[in-house]
């Protein structure tokens, strides 16, 4: 699949770019911002491209001609104010997802927030960020795309283990940014997670066995 | 009908609790978040609870039972952060029509902002104001309930003078809240208006007339 990755520049977005370097099913394309991020993707061997969520829906269509699938896993990120969050988090989520329909990208992954889906269990010091998420996602499950909705619990950068526990959560636990990015790239082609949406946490399970069994 | 006006305390919102107690078809009642705003329109002879739009589906649910129409007039306003505007003018207005439908109130009219529905038009200071009036609007576009959506233009103090203009539109212009609520309360009952959006601004037209024509 040749995938396009919106965020790329983000933590969990170079986990999923170098793993798509590795695939042997997989060719990623980082969609990033500025041209010196772009530059950088490139001096690594990888495809880059430069394109704004702040952008229109058309032009971001433009941009996603010929891909397979998105993974979006952009964020406005906590130095900028609540209303980048309306913009990028939310609207800019939701006109990727206008865009790949309109480009005929049928496959979307979404990056979310650990129970997004549930209002009451939304992390009250940033509220409005779930509130964001939880929006994004839902235009997603709207759409006439083949989704998949990935709910991280808290995000922390150890190693990878490479097993997870994935479904519907009430506790909240960790997860390494590095088996988000696997699980992400796993999802791609694996039919069981067609139209799904999980939380995702560190647990005792295969990457591919957690996912067959949501 | 009995209407539950919520976000009452805002300027349009008390011009149309003064329509209602006018009105010999409607009774109308605050929905306000502090005693003491409660407590101003009884001191009016009007009927007020409070509630606020950071409680949960099923507490705003329990209010509204037994209601006809809601009118939906709250905001963060532009004293609190984007964040608030995330969590009331987004949030607050999903979770009242969520709330409605648990509620079985089938009739529900918004107040949003002109030209909500096309982000090329959104006000490009306040961006992030409309594209959470524009995810609200969505949400209540995609509910079960007969919905009608005012779009007004630039809201002035001046007195109404009752005549209008209604329909899609490109070109910015001002209406007088007045007018604004009067139109408001005049597509409760208003056939022609429902599951309808429109953008109003000041104009020729007489609001019952306009409303026919949209």
């Amino acid at each position: 699949m040749k995938v396009l990755v919106v965020g790329s520049n983000g933590q969990i977005g170079r986990h999923i770019m170098n793993l798509l370097k590795e695939s042997k099913d997989h060719t990623g394309v980082a969609m990033v911002r500025k041209g010196e991020q772009a530059e950088a993707f490139r001096e690594k061997g990888m495809e880059a491209i430069v394109a704004d969520l702040e952008n229109s829906v058309k032009d971001l269509a433009e941009v996603m001609k010929g891909y397979d699938a998105v993974i979006f896993t952009a964020g406005s990120g906590g130095h900028t104010g609540a209303d980048k969050t309306l913009l990028i988090d939310l609207d800019g989520a939701v006109k990727t997802v206008e865009a790949a329909e309109k480009a005929r990208v049928n496959r979307f992954i979404m990056v979310s927030a650990f129970q997004a889906n549930n209002r009451e269990n939304w992390n009250s010091k940033i509220k409005h960020y779930y509130a964001a998420k939880h929006y994004a996602d839902r235009a997603l499950m709207q759409s006439g795309l083949t989704y998949t909705i990935v709910r991280p619990g808290g995000l922390v950068n150890e190693t990878g283990t490479g097993k997870v526990s994935a479904g519907e959560m009430t506790e909240r636990a960790t997860v390494p940014r590095e088996d988000v990015a696997k699980t992400v790239v796993e999802c791609l082609q694996e039919a069981h997670t067609y139209n799904r949406s999980f939380d995702l946490v560190s647990g005792d399970t295969p990457i591919e066995e957690a996912l067959i069994r949501i």
